[in-house]
């Protein structure tokens, strides 16, 4: 069975501190973005806010990622984070991404995060409910 | 011919600002301690560091990047960066970086990075020099 | 004559990398959201952007600061932010801010910022032309 | 009667992603700097690291700040943050700092902190106990 999930975006604006000695935003920054726009999205399209995970004393954090660089982003754009579930396991998730500059309309970042949910206060892994994988098989 | 890159050390401690709401370095800060980590290492080892790339008109920029988080670092942690360069091509190398918890001796993160040379001023690629290669090549 | 200065608004929501290990925003960050308020207004408002500053080789740095932290910002928390000048010298303004809070409409933060002028390529201060104060007196 | 406080050094040297697009470490790091300061300071002199706070469910939190920015970091520079309790409160304490170009012996920048005691679960503030500000009044 081949399941295919939802993509969903989230705008933003480069923010002044985020640029760096090279006039654009810093590399590490695209991370940050991804990030913002996916508890953006957990919250709006997945009706399941990173805030409940953390009540419930569960987060998400990345095991692996993989970023590819193609045009910098630089002060005052704005862009639009697309980002979608690529496959589940039993233990996270590989969420896939794209960084569109929304006055060119061109990718300039693009690559995948594997997320593994752990148990906030032993900071384990754990294995990812039915529950969950069904709220965001979406 | 089969060309061996040397492979330096810096040590670090981890920042109060470099911890995030999971009480651990936030991921995109193990980027920022590679950075630093090869910015030590340009001055120390390769003589010639990144201000006088820059008093150049050029700057080193991260085109792709592989990270694997494999034990987070935390509050008051000492670590070391261990890089490298794997390989050179005629618009950048890449660098392999490995983190090491000074305390437990295990590997926190590693993985890559390529880096491509810029020219500061237009933002776009450029070519190594043999000049370059040649005190890179250590 | 007593001048009195417009204040403008400009809306930001927190992004998860603004969160620190007390889990909420990280003190440092309220610098950058009134920096991000500023070029959002100098650019909407005032008709000169930053980036324009820049193009002519001008910055804008602070040279002191005084903030107070009433409550703190959280996860998910969308604020605004209030700035106005207080008032103009030759060297520099003072920039007076409020950061309110926008579901409890209470104020999270306030306080101000002196801005100097500066020539970028020497980092020396300089002085306030007639044109730019005018720009800014509305 | 007239208490007089320590005061400590702690030495850092910039990180590449403090510099913003000015060239110069950005503003908003200073405050990071001396947060570090502090918290190398609570483990090493005071014998009460702010690790320990946070497992007893407390944590320091800046109610106030004032920061003169009297010249500025640039990359690669070594410097040496001195803190020092100027007063104690019921409720928290004022720490003065001075960061100080180590080339240079300049002060870079200097100004306080009033920090409060927090319970880490509600956020609310906490009377400082006898045990600890006698461990401060060194």
């Amino acid at each position: 069975m081949n399941i295919s999930y939802s993509i969903f975006e989230t705008d933003f604006k480069v923010r002044p501190d985020d640029i760096d000695m090279f006039q654009h935003v810093h590399n590490s920054k695209y991370f940050d973005y991804v990030l913002a726009a996916r508890y953006d999205q957990m919250e709006r399209f997945y009706g399941m806010p990173m805030e409940e995970f953390m009540s419930r004393g569960f987060g998400w954090v990345v095991r692996t990622a993989y970023v590819d660089y193609k045009r910098a982003l630089n002060m005052g754009d704005e862009f639009t984070v697309r980002t979608g579930i690529e496959s589940f396991g039993d233990k996270g998730c590989r969420v896939q991404f794209e960084i569109i500059n929304k006055k060119t309309r061109k990718v300039c970042s693009d690559g995948w995060f594997d997320y593994v949910l752990i148990d906030i206060n032993t900071g384990r892994g754990m294995k990812v409910s039915p529950e969950m994988i069904e709220k965001y098989t979406i």
